[in-house]
């Protein structure tokens, strides 16, 4: 009930701070006899790291997994798996100077009055940093997941505005937005480049294609699969929207548009359900989006409060993703994975 | 997590089929020493009743709830409350035909293939009758709130293509659409007839805004309070997205315009964060919105397969509506209570 | 978190006051396309009636059970199921008179105490009728480890002092004891009306022997199978202990006298452990013992105190069991049926 | 679900294999603000440190457990607090000659026919080693009883057939047997080390009491406090047995005997029920009991057979406590304190 542990067959509880000893995560659940190596996590891990281009920050992260239990002999022994990740490069110089002062679009004034106490060190536990033992935990469940067929694909669709005109999966690892459409991938970037000359930064679109899944993956009425993977994605900072299939679109569809007729081997015509009906896979695939808000560390000046309430103005200095989205992109596919292989072992229990 | 258990504090179950003996819920949790009426729940009930005008069904349901435990002398005693509405105008007559071909857009599909089995009278557990159980919980968790100083209100704030203009909230309950522009609502109305005469239906956007929350609800990182507001709204039906504050449009907003910056009094001058920073919330009134998507049931001839997999065209007769924006109204409603009411309670004992 | 939901996969919610509308519960969970009829069910809750003898309680209770959702064609549909008993026999009257006094033994002052506001009728939330929700939930469980080929079988092993010689189950149900012995039972049932007549009550051991379940089953480090079977025994009012095979004579024994010696084919050679080692069951007969309290409400007179903390004398009048064992035999069946059928799901969800 | 986590409200997740990397916990839902410092936790780790004279084994342990999230400036602040204790002293060559053998009275057999895969290194995750998170979890939920005012102490009431006169608790940490009387401690020394010299060990009773616990904690109907610390007791290994206050002797009893009367100022006149009544504290004393086995680790031959199935025999070297109670106190204690913060956490949230 704290709030840090995720799925209830296959559960990930995660811990740590951006500037404390260390951050990882707990899995709790895993089946035994699974293939996992620190190779399979840290490909998943390098794939968050950020110095990609000039899109994302500088920090220089090793983030090198450790794997201290759980896994015997390559294996997974069924018992829990903890992935851990020590903090090196934790300057907290940094952030010194605006300790006292609440970040616009941050974090910084509700975790004051929610705990009375924070870790003002690179954000605490509000870091996109605790995202990295999202990512290890999700690379267990990805391994898990390619047994069982499935494959999960994210990628930024729109950034500042500009949106891909294709999905080419190959092109999405060849630049630093993660964008499936090279030409559009140029534009975000120079226009991102553009935004944070101007000490600004950028937003944008992250979709993500789950394939493989079989019909009846869902706990209805309440741990629907579109319920979980919403309350997934949303749980990544900076989500601001999530939509499946038509998403928003359907409010201005007509039934007779947005109904998805089955043909010939129980196969859908069309998608605008994004694989999910009722709360439960339909066997297509799942098609998700998720809007991601701007950075909100932007280096011009902007006006804010400080912790005894008094007028201020904060300048925010220091390693700073211009648009978060390309480190978003493994971040969603590591918590699709999770709230997928949550579900077949849900599954699996509730027909057992 | 059989899934119909809703809430880690203030946790609610729901129970029963649009055709079985009844629907209703379970509370546990819910704080002692709190008045709560038969008319409280039966308020909120009543405006989830179809027939309102042309746009909704006409199936008549007297859905008179009965509190059957956790309820003496008036007020709850902190043990479990039976909230129960007996199925009454429930004539399976109508499903009969259609029992062996599954309906586009609904759920007869893939609770099929989950299941292997279903109660094909009327949706069985997919149908939107379940959500009366929900209302019902969640004037509950109203009477809780109200204590606390907080005010839920929903509407529809878009249909069949027609936005509001502005937000009145006492226009709301005045018209058939449960708009807050009476003149939307009219146009809104009037579109959704002409849908209906064609055997179609609409879909539209249902907002919310929650008042008077103060600062702090919320457990991070993967139970913030939009996540869970979020996975609350996409598990009922037809919900196809979900966003908070500008939502959608922050992809393409920069950060110095989408940075809700502070004033004195520790104020926030905009709210594009919709409330909630970090996953808690700060004070500002919480804002979102839900896309719903066309009624599935419509009228017209729609192909689909039967149950042997065959190819079969299939024509929906019997009473649904048009657009279920408005039936939709009072669900995110009591949704959001429950998410909140969970949240003060955790709230509460995270910091006791 | 309420404390009224049992187990995970397998979830049983009760709720009911002795003297309210109804006792029930909601399982959520139940694998889909069980046979399930009321009969089953019936059959169960039969055994838990009073009126055996002398030994038991006389308020007559129909106790019927209703099925209302979950159901359908006599089979699981794997959505929740409402069973529900309404009450009938409920005349508060004979407890009137103690109302604002505190009964010793009895739940009363803690019950006060934790809520501020208690039902008084009957004992309310803590009366002994919630059990008949465990019951009917138990029985659905009990179907569907019959599939499974266990099968649960209790009996009071000692009552009044007077302890069973042997061990024959079809002696069981033919005395008013639900004694293994029938001398034995004899001696009991004579012991326990003397005491009834003085105005007095006695305890008892009811033993648990639970056949057929294979190695395997429970969830180390805190969901050990022995764990859970006694945090569910100890749920049941009355019960003051739990031990498994050699129990609290382990204390006094020899590592090489408690070790359980395997031989071939993987066979135990003794049952010191009770069926379970690490927490995990290793196909042996699982077995345990439960001490009961003597019934609390016995009339003759007794010092307490008043709802004003005033020194008070009560006289406890109406219809008490003399010796509540037998009637807890069915009760410490279901929950051992709650708890297998739970972790076979729950093993089946670690290893899909 | 997966059976490693402990509590709703204070949440731990223990993780480690007695010859992995680490073994530790994570704590999800601990307080904001409480003083924790690595030197509170160390001292109660090292209470449960082997080699205390010839009781205990002599494996050398440093033991040292780290904070490595959680935790700010010397106070928690609401986030996980991540302990972990790397394995140091760790040489699995005394378990190889025996890797193929099921030990008696050991959780190997389970293991290997549950996971199928089972680390056997020194027990791998059924080794007493992973107490030690426990212990180091406990310590934090220590602090935050301190702050409530509760104390919890435990001690060996009886070993090796030689039970204590009387209980002084300044006596407790004199001896090696953690016994509170100590001639008794003296005379359960010789005996186990006669034992230990002939190959074989010993069990014992440990006792536990609470004290300052006000009234009001624990959830009915299955969360109630004794029906939880006896869940938290019995997932320690090598417990047979738990009861509170007259416990098994109730069985005995009549209910004149047995039923605590009330005085002036709400006082309990004797303890049966060992401060709990319908599994809610009543302010008196919490008084159990624990049945602990004897050592299953025995230098004597024992007949087993291997995991082919054939017969052998076994010889158990090594490192081996003759009477694990002095070990197991601070783990009941531990144990204990994770039940009560979690029910005060727990209660807080009810009647917010």
């Amino acid at each position: 009930m704290g709030g840090n542990t995720f799925g209830e067959a296959f559960c990930v509880t995660t811990f740590g701070e951006s500037h404390g000893g260390a951050v990882g995560a707990v899995i709790d659940g895993a089946s035994p006899g699974v293939d996992v190596s620190v190779e399979d996590i840290q490909a998943q891990l390098d794939r968050r790291k950020p110095g990609r281009g000039g899109v994302s920050s500088t920090r220089r992260e090793p983030d090198k997994v450790n794997i201290l239990s759980g896994v015997f002999g390559g294996k997974t022994t069924g018992t829990p798996i903890l992935l851990i990740l020590y903090n090196k490069d934790a300057d907290p110089g940094a952030y010194e100077e605006i300790r006292s002062l609440f970040r616009p679009g941050h974090a910084d004034y509700s975790y004051r009055k929610k705990y009375g106490i924070r870790d003002w060190r690179g954000g605490g536990r509000s870091s996109g940093r605790e995202t990295a033992a999202r990512v290890a935990a999700g690379a267990v469940a990805r391994r898990c997941l390619q047994q069982r067929g499935i494959s999960v694909l994210a990628y930024t669709r729109a950034a500042a505005g500009i949106w891909c005109g294709h999905v080419k999966p190959e092109e999405i690892e060849n630049n630093a937005l993660r964008a499936p459409d090279a030409d559009a991938a140029e534009k975000m970037a120079q226009k991102i480049h553009e935004l944070q000359q101007r000490g600004d930064s950028a937003g944008g679109i992250v979709e993500c294609r789950i394939h493989g899944v079989p019909p009846g993956l869902g706990e209805p009425v309440f741990d629907k699969l579109d319920a979980r993977l919403a309350g997934a994605i949303f749980s990544i900072g900076a989500v601001k929207g999530v939509e499946f299939g038509a998403g928003f679109r359907s409010a201005d569809m007509t039934g007779s548009e947005h109904n998805d007729r089955m043909g010939e081997g129980e196969r859908f015509l069309s998608n605008n359900a994004g694989g999910i009906l009722g709360g439960i896979s339909t066997g297509a695939d799942i098609v998700f989006r998720a809007a991601v808000k701007p950075t909100p560390s932007i280096s011009s000046p902007q006006q804010t409060v400080d912790t005894d309430g008094q007028d201020a103005t904060i300048r925010i200095r220091g390693r700073h993703d211009a648009c978060i989205c390309p480190r978003i992109v493994p971040v969603v596919e590591a918590m699709s994975c999770l709230v997928l292989e949550d579900h077949f072992k849900r599954h699996a229990a509730l027909t057992a």
